[in-house]
């Protein structure tokens, strides 16, 4: 049976091909087609009910595809990408540069409001439930403190800045919460907590031969804006060590919400945490869930530019409402 | 200045307590008047600008109060006075038997899409936002189990059916989730948990003079559907150490759901939980939280019965959506 909601990605990258694993997993969502900037036959996708694509064809899958989910960056790819295809889909992305977001939700918002279509912006965990639970603890406990921690996990940013340092082969960094502050938050001690208090910086790194490791970890340490406001580690180890301990992507991190109630000033606390074995593959489960409620709200007459703020949960659920209050509530 | 929303309480027992403290924190809402069964003038309140009425007076009410938060018991107050009142007014409730919900929900349904009112029902952390992170789980991670335990925390139900058996004065009852479950379940076992598995019930009893406390024990113990399933560990004690040491009303709890994802079948957990001093004032900050929600989508004309499930997160804030992008997503 085919199933009801019509999906595409555009860009076969790690959190593309964590897509296509979630949609497998999804009762109501078929994938018509994957869209790539590469030669299409380059890649290398076992599905055979699927198309693989150049990403100039997707405009002729308009009214085929219900929900494109875009899997590109957020430095240079969905900026351009997200407001293009916001023409002619409904579309999903997971736009995380936090200090950017509010230009790129009024970019995306004028191009879907124009075309009829629903985007929803910046998905994932971080931005995205992490955000929720920021914004629900608040507005719950509003006498209180939001901390959120990362880690244990790959930073792909900082990561990419260590293989930059001269003389550095590859490297991976681990963003580490350093554990005795996060216990001082979930005592209710509401610590004033500065950048190197709330994580610390591992590295992994393969030096090149004969290079100098104690400038190469002097350049790490300094690095302004990734490194030099933290406590970091660095690690010297061989190529093969680093394939076969730091290959995986692990993630995840805690927002921890401390509150004050009541003439007693009871102590209330929040916490949500994420351990996850596979940040990319997790990050697309929640694509793909939002893509359900994109689907929805257009079919609903809700358009425009939208964030999980707007999103009720009932709509990522592919129950019904009368089957969510019965088994879940 | 006067704030927005205008508030009115049903019912002035703790969780009625635990709102006027709430709404004192909530910088959009004013509590206009607390209604109630009792006599009016029985009531020591404190608060000069709230007026204090008999709940037959609620009616006249009607076009002063936006949103009314009922504070009754699930067992017999709510079932009546949420369709009584819904008739008149926007309604909030934290009617938590799970099992009747559906019915509860459509005898609310009718009547609020007639008056044109919109009724939250169910608010809380359980039902509500534990309610909100098992279906947000399970739509993220399809393949996956749920987890919820509740507690270390005191069971008002279970209290009182201690002090309902023969030759006890007074207790109090613990619900404790067993550590040992809770750690199979965040190492992403997916154990098969029987009710016994999950939690203890510790009971803290106030026997009368010259009871038969092996008695009372036994009578506790096997009593049905509260405590025979459980492991039941029963302490007796002075109605002095009762007082001094189980007058608070500490609660909590997890929901965990542990998911797979990708061919590797990656383990990924999410977990909420809650460590609460006192579980009526919590509570109470949730359905004030929910009071604005009420409020807004009533103006949007969303009318009818609604659950947290049909909230979105945005609508509980009392800040822009604007802010919300920038500040907290």
């Amino acid at each position: 049976m085919s199933k009801q909601i019509k999906v595409g990605i555009i860009g076969y990258g790690n959190l593309g091909k964590g897509v296509v694993a979630s949609l497998k997993q999804s009762p109501d969502m078929d994938l018509v087609a994957i869209f790539t900037r590469r030669a299409p036959e380059s890649l290398s996708i076992n599905e055979p009910n699927v198309e693989v694509l150049h990403i100039s064809d997707a405009e002729k899958y308009k009214d085929e595809i219900d929900v494109m989910i875009l899997c590109g960056g957020s430095a240079t790819d969905l900026p351009e990408q997200t407001p293009e295809f916001a023409k002619m889909f409904n579309t999903i992305d997971s736009f995380d540069t936090h200090a950017k977001i509010p230009e790129f939700f009024e970019s995306v918002d004028a191009v879907a409001k124009q075309s009829g279509k629903t985007s929803i912006i910046s998905v994932g965990w971080d931005p995205g439930l992490f955000s929720i639970n920021r914004l629900m603890s608040e507005a719950i406990l509003p006498v209180g403190e939001t901390y959120s921690f990362w880690g244990k996990g790959v930073s792909q940013g900082h990561s990419d800045a260590i293989r930059r340092v001269e003389g550095v082969k590859n490297g991976v960094q681990y963003t580490i919460p350093i554990e005795e502050s996060v216990e001082k938050v979930r005592r209710g001690e509401n610590p004033v907590l500065t950048t190197a208090d709330k994580h610390l910086r591992v590295c992994y790194v393969v030096a090149e031969e004969g290079a100098d490791q104690a400038k190469i970890e002097s350049d790490i340490k300094t690095m302004p804006n990734y490194f030099d406001e933290y406590k970091t580690e660095v690690n010297f180890i061989t190529e093969e060590e680093l394939k076969s301990n730091h290959s995986k992507l692990p993630h995840g991190g805690f927002v921890i919400h401390s509150g004050k109630t009541g003439e007693d000033n009871n102590t209330q606390i929040i916490e949500y945490s994420l351990k996850l074995d596979s940040n990319p593959e997790f990050t697309a489960s929640v694509l793909v869930a939002y893509a359900r409620a994109a689907y929805r709200l257009n079919k609903e007459g809700q358009t425009g530019a939208k964030t999980v703020y707007d999103v009720a949960p009932g709509y990522i659920s592919p129950k019904s409402a009368a089957d969510l209050r019965k088994e879940l509530l």
